[in-house]
C-alpha cells in the first residue's frame, strides 16, 4: 500500500484519430498548413543549437509578437501551448478562497485545472441562446476566466459587454481566453491599458496552424507578469523548446499569409453554415473555426456515428446534457466541407 | 488592490551568456551534438504535420526507449524536460501530510516544487564527504527523492545502497532522478522489477545533447503510472510537441553515436580532474558531465570572476554555505577543457 497518491480523475482528451484519406474536424486544427516562413525557419534551424538549452525569457518570439500587437514584450509571457499559460495563471491568480467564476458549457480544461489545484470555482450557466450573461459575473469572486469567442459555442461577447465584467471584478484577476479570436471575435486587448487585472491568453495552435508546435502566450500588465514569471520560473523555466520558439517566430513575422488562411476559413464557414440552413440543421452563428450545429432529420448520435463510418472525425458531447444533440465541427479546407455535405446530405431526408 | 495573487520568490536559473567565443561551462549541457540520425530527422521532418495536435500519447518515442531500456512502453511517460516529468511526479505522488525527504545539496528544483505545491519536506545534510547515508532515509516520510549521481556533487549511490532506501520506503514512492546516470552512474532500472514504489526519472538533455528540444520521460510501475498519467491529461495533455518527439526518437535509435561521445566527456573529465589535482585543487569524483571543484591559490570568488572576464562562464554557489568554496565546472570539448586549463593555470601560483 503506498500512500501520497493523488486521487483523480483521468481526462479524456478528443480523440486523435490516424489515417489515410480521413477528415479530421474534432479537435479545431486549422485546415491549411504553416507559412513558407515557417518551412524555411525549419529548414535553416541549426541542429547543433539543440546541444544547448533553450531561451529562459523567449526575447525573440516576445519581440515578434510585440510588433505585431503593439503591446510591450515585457508584457508578454510565452508558454508551451496555451494550457500550460493557462494553469500556470491558475495557479498565480487564483488563490483566495472566493470561488472563480466561468460559464457551464466552456473549455472543459478551467474546471480540471480548478480541482487539480483545489481552487473554489462557480459554473455559472450560459443564458437559453447559451451566451454569457453579463450581469451574472458581477458578483464576490476569486477571478474569472472567459472565452472568447466562446467554446464548443462558438459565440463571441462584445468589447463593451467584456469591458463591464472587467471593470466590476477589479479586485480579482479576468481571464480571457482569446484562443479562438481571429475568426471574428473581438479582442480585449485595448482594455489593457486601462485595467491591470485583465490577462489575456492565445494560442498558435488555431490561426497560425501549429498545433503540433505547442506554442501560446499570456498578455497582461506588469503586476500580473511579475506573478505569473515567478510561478514560470518555479514550475518549469525552460518550458518552451528552440525550435517552437523560432518557428512560432517565423509565423509570426509573415502574419500576411495567415490573414488569407483565416480568410479562407471564414468563407467556408459562412458557405458551410448556410448549406446546413439549407437542409433545416439549426447552426449557432460562430466566430471560431468551427460550428455547433442540431442536425434536423437525423440525430446528432446517429449522425456523428455515420460521418465516423465514413471516415469523418467530428465531436459529440453525449455526456453534456445542454449540448447532447449537437455536433462540433471544425472547419476544414472547402474540398473536405463539400465532402462533409455530400455524406450528411445523403442521411438526412 | 488585486486579491488572491500568489506570494512567490521568483527562482533564478542558471545564467545563459550569449555571444561569440564564449565557452559555456554553467548548465551542463553537452560538448557534442546531436547525432546525424537527429540532424536527418529534422531534415525529413514535414511542415505541414505542424497544423495537426502532437501526439496524446507519445507511442512513437515511448516505443524507442522500450527497445533501449528494455522497460514495457506502457510503463514509460514522456515530458518536456525532465522537469515537466518530475513536477507532475510530485503532484501525483506526494499528497500525504509526511514530509518528503531529499539531500540538502542536490537538485535545487526539488525544494521548489515542494513549496509551490505545499507539499512538507525536510532537507537531509549529505555527510562531511557530500555522500548520502543511506540510514538517514530510514524514516516516516512522504517520499523520497534523490538525484543520482547527485548534482552538483556528481557523486553516485550504487544500486545495493538505493535498494535499500528503496525497500525500506515501500509504503511512499521513491523518485531517482536519472539525469546523469549515463556519465558513470549505477542505474536503477533493475529495481522496477522487484519494487513497485519506485519512479525513475531521465532527461533527453545531457547525454543526447538536446537540452534545446526539452524532453524527458519517467519510468515506474504500473501502479504509479495510472497515476501520474491521470495527472498528465490533467495538467497539460499535449505536454510534447510533434518536432521534439521526433528527433527524441531519432536520438534514441541512434543510440551509438552516443555512447561515443559520452565516452569521449568521461576521458576529458579523467583529463581535466587529473591536471587541477596536480595544481593542487580538490576535485570530488564525478560520475556526471561536471566536475565540483575547490580551488587552491585563489578563491573560488575570484577564480569565477577571472574565467568570466576570459568569457568563461561556470556556476559559483555563493549563497549555499556548504559548497560556497567551490565552483561547478560542466565538462566541455577537450579543446575548451584546454583553454579552461590554460586561464586557471595562468591565475594560480
Amino acid at each position: 500500500m503506498i500512500k501520497g497518491l493523488r486521487t483523480i480523475e483521468p481526462y479524456v482528451a478528443g480523440r486523435q484519430p490516424k489515417g489515410k484519406n480521413i477528415i479530421k474536424l474534432n479537435t479545431n486544427e486549422n485546415a491549411y498548413g504553416p507559412s513558407p516562413a515557417v518551412k524555411q525557419a525549419l529548414a535553416d534551424f541549426g541542429v547543433d543549437s539543440l546541444r544547448k538549452y533553450s531561451s529562459l525569457d523567449q526575447a525573440d518570439l516576445r519581440h515578434a509578437l510585440s510588433e505585431n500587437l503593439g503591446v510591450p514584450a515585457d508584457q508578454i509571457i510565452i508558454g508551451n501551448g496555451s494550457d500550460d499559460v493557462l494553469f500556470m495563471a491558475f495557479l498565480a491568480f487564483f488563490n483566495s478562497d472566493d470561488p472563480i467564476l466561468f460559464p457551464d458549457l466552456t473549455y472543459g480544461f478551467y474546471k480540471v485545472w480548478a480541482q487539480l489545484y483545489q481552487i473554489n470555482y462557480h459554473e455559472i450557466p450560459l443564458n437559453e441562446e447559451f451566451e454569457i450573461e453579463v450581469e451574472d459575473y458581477i458578483a464576490d469572486n476569486g477571478g474569472v476566466v472567459i472565452a472568447n469567442p466562446n467554446a464548443p459555442t462558438g459565440i463571441f461577447k462584445s468589447l463593451d459587454e467584456l469591458e463591464v465584467i472587467v471593470q466590476a471584478n477589479q479586485d480579482v484577476v479576468v481571464i480571457i481566453d482569446e484562443a479562438y479570436v481571429n475568426f471574428g471575435g473581438q479582442t480585449a486587448l485595448p482594455l489593457l491599458k486601462k485595467y491591470e487585472n485583465v490577462f489575456i491568453t492565445r494560442t498558435f495552435s488555431k490561426d497560425a496552424s501549429l498545433a503540433g508546435l505547442r506554442v501560446g502566450y499570456g498578455i497582461g500588465s506588469p503586476k500580473l507578469m511579475a506573478v505569473i514569471n515567478a510561478v514560470k520560473n518555479s514550475v518549469n523555466p525552460y518550458n518552451v523548446n528552440s525550435l517552437s520558439e523560432n518557428l512560432a517566430t517565423a509565423a509570426i513575422q509573415s502574419w500576411d499569409y495567415y490573414e488569407n488562411t483565416i480568410q479562407k476559413i471564414i468563407e467556408t464557414r459562412t458557405w458551410f453554415q448556410s448549406e446546413l440552413e439549407a437542409i433545416g440543421f439549426s447552426v449557432i452563428a460562430s466566430a471560431t473555426n468551427f460550428i455547433l450545429t442540431k442536425p434536423a432529420g437525423i440525430s446528432a448520435e446517429d449522425l456523428f456515428n455515420h460521418l465516423q463510418a465514413k471516415k469523418i472525425y467530428v465531436r459529440y458531447f453525449p455526456k453534456q446534457e445542454r449540448i447532447k444533440d449537437y455536433l462540433l465541427i471544425s472547419i476544414g479546407s472547402q474540398a473536405e466541407m463539400e465532402r462533409v455535405l455530400e455524406v450528411i446530405q445523403e442521411l438526412t431526408p
